[in-house]
């Protein structure tokens, strides 16, 4: 599998309708479902070799329409991992106290620390999505942050953080019917706000923001990935390469005994 | 399974000695795997429900001497579970900050909020275990904290959590085998340090740090429970069982929709 091809080149004009969210449909999908094993097994000790060595830090950040499969991408890709060196920092409407600073405060207290990843479900670019399409500051306010934040992404990977983004894209018939599913189901009902039918109204104007967003901010330092969300199991595959790739290009080793330990024998 | 033999009785004087670190050995082992692959899958639905409903609060608390297999527990009990409710705290030698402050003060930032599970890697046991074992500060100070935990458990039970703390117990014989693998294992190399031969020789200090513990600050709300750890078959199947047991005694449901939903068809 080639991950390039849903990668977002720096300075690119990003349209949507230029990715299918059906992409990958014709592929064998037994066949991207054993992919997607082999890559999460990868995963599994890629990352208990990130947290042994303790050296780098990986920032995965998750964005997506509502109902774009954030959480299950989540549970799916990350679940298999040690709880122990995965955070997962969901970033909801910011409370009072957020609001009493500026918009990457809350965002760089959940920065990963060394041997961690952290994994955004939503983000700092919720400041340039929701706030934009809502007009929640004004537009003098939101245009200035496209540099900010490619900027706050040049300190963390200067610092020895490597960033991955992934914009999960499906269709809006794919949303319809998984808020329909939600709505349907009873064990689902709690996935499901009025408020989502407002949102999905304003789809058009979300699209915009997207689009404004993988085209200001995808950067060698901090790349986005668009990639097709409307089969899971595709989706799954194509994340799980992108990070094996990204890990592997770390070049990770397990650090070396302390000195003197060579031939030790515990006594009983 | 019956898992009240594991569970300590509030106001017991508990002697280690009486219980089998090897104790379900002559079990049928693949019984076992098949009883703790039938509580992974209930638990995952269990803590969805938990995350869903937002109601209730879990915090579970793992203490055991080094190589007791804490780690490998969070891994194999918490790892199949959504990444996004189970927050893992991992409490090593307090920094000067944290010194700063008493020794709550830490832990108390870590518990969990509702609908998430909070694990706690070591915790504020660790003030009546190491730092007694180690005189790191005097009696008169370590000796009151039993009393202090109690009374901060009892809080936190009292405004919505649910605690249950797990003393995962191994032979002296069980730590010598994981010490020398890890020497013997150059990607196990990064789990041993020196020091873990130092406090090996004060296992039996340790041991009655560990009773100590047990016999004070085992109650009806927060209760110890002595999970037998050589055999990590039998102590996954055990720690998964207390887990389901517990969280299915908090009566947990799906909220219900919000009004005006039934019905309802999402427009295209």
């Amino acid at each position: 599998m080639k991950t390039e091809k849903y990668r977002v080149a720096p300075g690119k004009k990003v349209k949507l309708s230029d990715f299918d969210p059906d992409d990958e449909l014709d592929g064998d999908k037994s066949a991207w479902k054993a992919h997607f094993a082999a890559s999460s097994e990868r995963l599994v000790e890629l990352q208990e070799l990130l947290y042994a060595e303790g050296k780098h830090k990986l920032l995965v950040v998750l964005q997506a329409i509502d109902a774009g499969g954030k959480d299950s991408t989540i549970r799916k890709v990350f679940g298999p991992m040690n709880p122990q060196g995965v955070k997962v920092a969901t970033f909801k409407a910011p409370t009072e106290e957020e609001l009493g600073h500026d918009y990457l405060w809350r965002v760089h207290a959940r920065a990963p620390g060394r041997g961690n990843i952290a994994v955004f479900n939503r983000s700092h670019y919720e400041d340039v999505l929701i706030v934009r399409v809502k007009n929640l500051v004004p537009k003098a306010v939101w245009s200035k942050r496209y540099d900010h934040i490619n900027d706050f992404e040049r300190l963390l990977t200067d610092e020895g953080t490597t960033i991955v983004k992934i914009f999960l894209h499906i269709s809006k018939k794919e949303q319809k019917e998984r808020l329909q599913d939600r709505l349907d189901r009873p064990d689902k009902h709690w996935k499901f706000r009025k408020d989502d039918l407002a949102e999905r109204a304003r789809w058009d104007e979300y699209e915009d923001a997207f689009e404004a967003m993988l085209s200001k901010t995808s950067t060698d330092h901090a790349p986005w990935y668009v990639v097709p969300g409307n089969h899971k199991w595709a989706r799954d595959a194509i994340i799980g390469r992108i990070l094996v790739e990204t890990l592997e290009g770390l070049d990770m080793q397990y650090p070396p005994a302390e000195e003197g330990l060579e031939g030790l024998e515990i006594p009983d």
